[in-house]
Formats: structure tokens, C-alpha cells, sequence
């Protein structure tokens, strides 16, 4: 596969901006003196329904033809991209049909309902839930798009970091999470063709590091256990993201369950606000191994904030 | 006593500006069709040291003279403004005496320690910790500083409206918490001079609403119990910001119990944002008494972020 150009990567941004907040960034003199970095926190946790997912699914669908917007779109997800989906289909009219488990916590469904997303219910295997979304396909001529696998979506996703880079031209150092490998791949594009020099290392947990071992063997590698608190890390990479990612990031450091808590709970106390676990994920891994951080200008994407408040790790 | 002048107002605001962070205004689209109004939260809780209390405090040590300066400014205070004297002090280059009750959590010890405050420990009683102060100023020569009666802290409280009021002159009511008086009074102050027609809607737990009694018979009333989450708001009115409060403050709404911990979740869910159970009382308050907001602009002084997150009310 060929790496996307840079103009692939501004259409991508000039096409999403119009439709996403232009998030904060967030700066810590303790969170600075603690790593022993610089620290450029970008806030998707403030971004529309929650997640930077919003970027990817509103840059795939402007990407269809009239005839393929006519029917809508179609994706299995019990996540943020399922109401991401949902949100970026009803801004731009129109309709998006979603696979959820049917055990999926109604309040995550509710959500969906709320952003005008179809839920359609299935066993909670990623068989049944893709064998329910071909179905959909079949039916109603909705196109799939996948919440990491897609070119348009990972360029859609990188638009987090591009607006960072516009920020501070100047990083040394770009960081994500690594769930999927969208938003790792769209923020290493972003670093390629907007940074002077940047270097892009991802963090994954220890307990699914997939993507760790994906970059070891040059060969997609899959998790045996997602026992994590990140919850939006637990899938793997695709035929997509993975030769953007084995090309254009230099490495991924894994990180501790503890890690990932004290990380979080540092997001939480220092900067003020609601992150996912996942997000915590990058800062855990600076503070794991500062030395490659070391008085350089680092961007971290803080991936989204839907978190369940009733359910803290702390 | 006279209600400090539209000059006091603003030299207030002229001195406290380079010290403090002009703090964001978020806004909910959830939140607006929730309450019926519009809202626009001024996020206290992302100032230095995590908030409002700073500006007080700020404004405060600098109205002191040279040799006063010397000799340093004392408080007594378990919470933000323990921290809030430290930082301004520390930022203007004097000492800080802080009192202490021994049995006082070790983090917010060590909080005033980082900031470079001197800890007094004394007995938890009000008698106990004013005794000490008053010792340390017979010694020092250190210049007592009330938290919230005392009308430079009373004017540098009121600078996070005059921000709020910049950005949106327009708005048809202002609301905060109201503890010791000196924000709700601050806040009062900077809707006088800065708004246009502009009411203050004070918010209040019913298990410490001191205020509100004091308003119904137009003494200073006194809490018999102060049984209420948001600890922020156990202290009393005093006899420089009560007079303001009578004067400017249309009402008083108070608000359960349940209904502070609802609207924290709600402020955390939707704006993912971490406040103290204080800050949430007005949002508490508006949707108590959702007529008397409906179709407003009603700005909020999101008064802190202070949390400790082991001991969450949900």
C-alpha cells in the first residue's frame, strides 16, 4: 500500500474542519517537571460526542458518492465509533445504521439513539456482529465503514494532530494511544507532512499489545488477552493502518495496568478534566520511560472523555 | 458600609490580570435544552492552583504597603484558600503564614507546602485556629487575611465575572456558590458594573443555607449544621461582603442534597470537566427552578476543580 500524500492528508483536514471543534490544548508546569518534558496535551475529550472519532467518520462519509449517501452506512461498534458514526451521518443528513451486541450497556446504546443512530442488535461475536452489518449492507445498499481499517477514516483522525502541529509547529515528539491503529496512523501523517522532524511513538497496555508485537515481526499480530482498563484499546490493526504505522512510527512502549491508573488519575487531578483510561495511556508511557522524552516538546492526543463515572478504576 | 465604586471594580481587575489565567467558557448544547436556558460556565476550576480563590488573593496582597509586605500576610483555612495565599504570596515574592488544624489530610498540607506556604498546625476549633493566627501576627508582624471578608479579596473574587461579562456583556443573570459570601459578593459587584441589567441568583444547599436566612431577616445568619458535600460552602457571611449581598443579590435558591451530586455528574458527564460538588449548587439551583432561567443567558462561576477523586459522592 501506498503512503497517503500530503494532499490526501489537507483535503482530509479541509473537509473535517468544518464539522469538528478545534479542541484545546491543555499545558501542566507539574505535569512538565514531572516528566522532565514538555507537554502539549490536544483535548479530543472535549470534541464532539465525546472522541476524536467524530474526525475519521465525518471525513469517510463526505468521501461517498450521492447514490452511496443515499443509502447510508453501516458499521458494528459498542464504542465511540458507533455514536460517532451516528452524529457524523445525522450532520450530514444522512442515515447510519449500527451493529451493538445486545448486551452492550443500554446507556451506550441510548447514546447512539440520541445521535439518531439505527441500532440494529446481534450475538456479541465479532462473527454475528459482522455477519448482522453484511446483512444490513445487503438490504439497504449502506456502505461499511470500519472504525480503524479505512483510509478516509485514518485521515479523518489525523486531523487531531495536524491542528496540534498548526498550534506548535515545533514538536519533537508526537504520542497516541494504540487501539485500532486510525488514530496512530492519521497522527503519524500529520507528523510527516506538518512536523519539522517530528517523531511519533505510540502507547499501548502491556495486557493488548498487538500492536507492539504487529511492529516486531513486521507482520499483524493479534491480541490473546485484552484484559485492560483501557476498553478502547482492546482491538487490533488492520491492512490499512498497519503499513502507514510500520513505516512512519518508531516505536511503541507498553505500559502497566498501574501505569495507566496513576497516568489517569494525574490527567484527571492536574489538568482538571474527564478522560478515558485509554488516553492515559501515552503519559504513562513517557513517565515509564522518560528518558526518550527528555526536555522535548512532546504532543499527546487525549483521545476522548466518555467515561462511566460510576465505574472508576480509582 | 458603601458598595466599593466602579473604580475599585476595575483597579481590581487591572491588578489581579497578570496573575491569574482569563479561564474558558464552555457551553453544553445538552445543558441548554436540559435547563431551558442558556449557559455559559466560567471553568474556575482550571485557574492556578485550581480555583476562583487565587484572584482574591491575589488582589488582596497586593493593595499591602512596602514594610507590611515584609513582613508576610497570615490565614487560617483548611481548604482552597490555605493554597490560594501560598501561590499569591509565592507569585509576589512574600511570605505566607498558613494555620492549620493538625488533623487537616496530608494533601492539602503538602498542596500548601508545594506552593511555599509555612504551615502552623493548631486545634481544629475556629477559637483554636484564630488564636494561632492572631499569635503568628503579634510575632510576625504578618498581615491577617480573611478568605472571604475582606473587600480586596471580595474584589479579586469578582474579576472571574468581569472575564466572563467581557466575553458575553449581554447576560441576563449571573449565578455562584455562595460559602463565605466573597464570590457571590465579587460576582455582584462585576454585574453591577460590567452587565447590562444583569441579576445574581445565588445557589446554596439547604443543609448550610446560612445565606439565605441571612437574607430572610437581613441579619448575618449562622449554619447549625453543615451536613452538605459541598464542603466548600460550610463557612458564613461576614459584615464586609454581607451588605453587598443585600444590596445586589436578588435571591438565594437552595438546592438538596441529590441535587448537587446530579448536577456535578451532569457538569462531569457532559462537559467532562472535573469540579468540586460546590461548583455544582448553581447548575442545582437552575434546575430546581428552572422558570425563573428559561430562555436566559445565565452565566456560572464554575468556582473550583479540587477533588478527591477516592471519595467521590458517586
Amino acid at each position: 500500500m501506498k503512503i497517503p500524500s500530503r494532499i490526501a492528508v489537507e483535503n482530509a483536514f479541509n473537509r473535517v474542519q468544518p464539522y469538528v471543534h478545534n479542541t484545546p490544548v491543555f499545558t501542566s508546569r507539574l505535569l512538565n517537571e514531572l516528566s522532565g518534558a514538555q507537554l502539549f496535551f490536544k483535548c479530543e475529550n472535549f470534541q464532539k460526542m465525546g472522541a476524536f472519532k467524530m474526525r475519521g467518520a465525518i471525513n469517510a462519509i463526505q468521501q461517498l458518492t450521492p447514490s452511496q449517501k443515499k443509502a447510508g452506512v453501516v458499521t458494528h461498534s459498542s464504542g465511540n465509533f458507533a455514536q460517532a458514526l451516528s452524529l457524523a451521518a445525522k450532520s450530514l443528513g444522512i442515515t447510519a445504521y449500527i451493529v451493538m451486541p445486545s448486551n452492550a450497556p443500554q446507556v451506550k446504546k441510548d447514546a447512539v439513539i440520541a445521535y439518531g443512530g439505527k441500532i440494529t442488535e446481534s450475538l456479541s461475536t465479532i462473527k454475528a456482529r459482522e455477519a448482522k452489518a453484511a446483512e444490513i449492507e445487503a438490504e439497504t445498499g449502506a456502505v461499511f465503514i470500519h472504525p480503524s481499517n479505512n483510509i478516509d477514516v485514518i485521515l479523518g483522525q489525523g486531523t487531531a494532530a495536524i491542528e496540534l502541529l498548526n498550534l506548535h509547529p515545533d514538536l519533537d515528539l508526537l504520542s497516541a494511544p494504540v487501539g485500532g491503529g486510525g488514530l496512530i496512523a492519521g497522527t503519524a501523517l500529520a507528523a510527516k507532512y506538518y512536523g519539522t522532524a517530528c517523531e511519533v511513538i505510540g502507547g499501548e497496555p502491556f495486557e493488548a499489545d498487538d500492536a507492539y508485537r504487529s511492529l516486531q515481526t513486521g507482520k499483524i499480530a493479534y491480541n490473546t488477552t485484552t484484559n485492560t482498563v483501557a476498553d478502547g484499546l482492546r482491538t487490533h490493526l488492520g491492512n490499512y493502518n498497519f503499513p502507514i504505522i510500520k513505516e512512519l512510527v518508531s516505536e511503541i512502549i507498553r505500559v502497566e495496568e498501574q501505569e495507566i491508573i496513576a497516568a489517569m488519575r494525574l490527567i484527571w487531578e492536574r489538568l482538571k478534566i474527564i478522560v478515558e483510561p485509554s488516553c492515559a495511556v501515552p503519559l504513562a508511557a513517557i513517565l515509564r520511560e522518560p528518558e526518550k522524552f527528555k526536555n522535548k516538546k512532546v504532543g499527546i492526543i487525549l483521545s476522548g472523555g466518555n467515561v462511566d463515572l460510576s465505574n472508576l478504576p480509582f
